[in-house]
């Protein structure tokens, strides 16, 4: 974790100086997750870091302490940021209609705006760090089971037919929309729809998931 | 390409060495593949490949030239395999329903026996090779504009509704059958069902389109 902290505000100039260590921190973050979209961690450098943050090498090691260290920090605000934005969201609560649309469109809106999350998320999958058994099993945990749960209190409510398998739901809704975001490029290459229509899509997403479930 | 060639049958002792010789090729790009699933291209060294295929790094060289020659033969035999075996049975004759359910249990079918194409396919779509252009976008055109008429058969025969989008269906379609094997290890990992139990996955894949797109 980077090692910097928040600020007490009652010395002005440690304010200053904390304020730089968590810009300089983030910048390498950001830098680093820059790099991780087109290249695995093996392949990027301490310098290729240093040179994309416009930074010295030896505030990495002073901030992050190794190239492991970073790349856990990197994982770690994806998958946080993925609970706080969009797991949160999957209610038990509420107009089941409802709450699966705005979890589509939250999903859809994260991979966005964090267009490396699923980059690293698939290169975890075929060649785990250890981040893969620390952030991301839990992560994926979680989701898994509170989706299941909002399916669960579908059914319950009687909106959703008993017979429905939450985990067939909960696999089929993230698959069509982030399967989008994983080819997207490829869309754009060949000037497919819906690459640029991601709205349009995400609606077909979700009257085909309430169409298979909803009781008539 | 392998340098190895058909035989003739006119000179058995020819056809013997030619025997070889593709089996040889073919030992090294089953090794390429095998190692392919867990590190990319230049994680890899030829000494690694000779190793993995119990053959004398020389071999290599002579069969495929260089490393690059070797990776595109590999992805190139994925990608015609999967143009053979599930792009060719996206047909416009015959009833678009059963079409439709053979299509996703031929895909899921495909994967479970070439659990590499996946990871090829998504290394190559965030940090291509020159097989992306040559290979691979040829192979995603074809597939894309023969899943799209199929469907287009299908709203011209009266059993698709007549506003259905053919691009949103060819996406969520394929999205949520891949997306199953993309993330068929975490659920392993997880315990989290329908990790074994791919068939019944796919039955709802099929009930869930043919219920968001067939006129009722």
């Amino acid at each position: 974790m980077a090692r910097s902290h928040s600020t007490t505000g009652r010395h002005p100039h440690r304010q200053a100086r904390d304020e730089d260590t968590v810009s300089t921190a983030e910048r390498i973050i950001a830098a680093t997750l820059q790099l991780l979209s087109s290249r695995c961690l093996h392949a990027i450098s301490i310098r290729d870091i240093a040179s994309a943050a416009h930074v010295n090498s030896a505030l990495i090691s002073y901030h992050f302490k190794n190239k492991e260290n970073l790349y856990n920090t990197v994982v770690a605000s994806q998958f946080q940021a993925y609970q706080q934005q969009v797991v949160s969201a999957f209610s038990t609560e509420g107009d089941i209609r409802k709450t699966i649309c705005t979890v589509c469109h939250l999903i859809a809106s994260f991979h966005h705006s964090n267009p490396c999350m699923l980059i690293l998320y698939f290169r975890e999958l075929t060649n785990p760090s250890p981040a893969y058994k620390t952030i991301i099993q839990p992560c994926i945990k979680e989701a898994s089971d509170k989706c299941v749960a909002m399916i669960k209190a579908g059914i319950q409510a009687g909106v959703i037919a008993p017979a429905t398998n939450p985990r067939h739901v909960t696999l089929s809704l993230v698959g069509m929309v982030n399967y989008f975001f994983m080819t997207r490029q490829i869309m754009q290459d060949l000037a497919l729809e819906p690459a640029n229509n991601v709205n349009e899509y995400i609606d077909f997403v979700c009257q085909t998931i309430l169409k298979s479930i909803v009781v008539e």
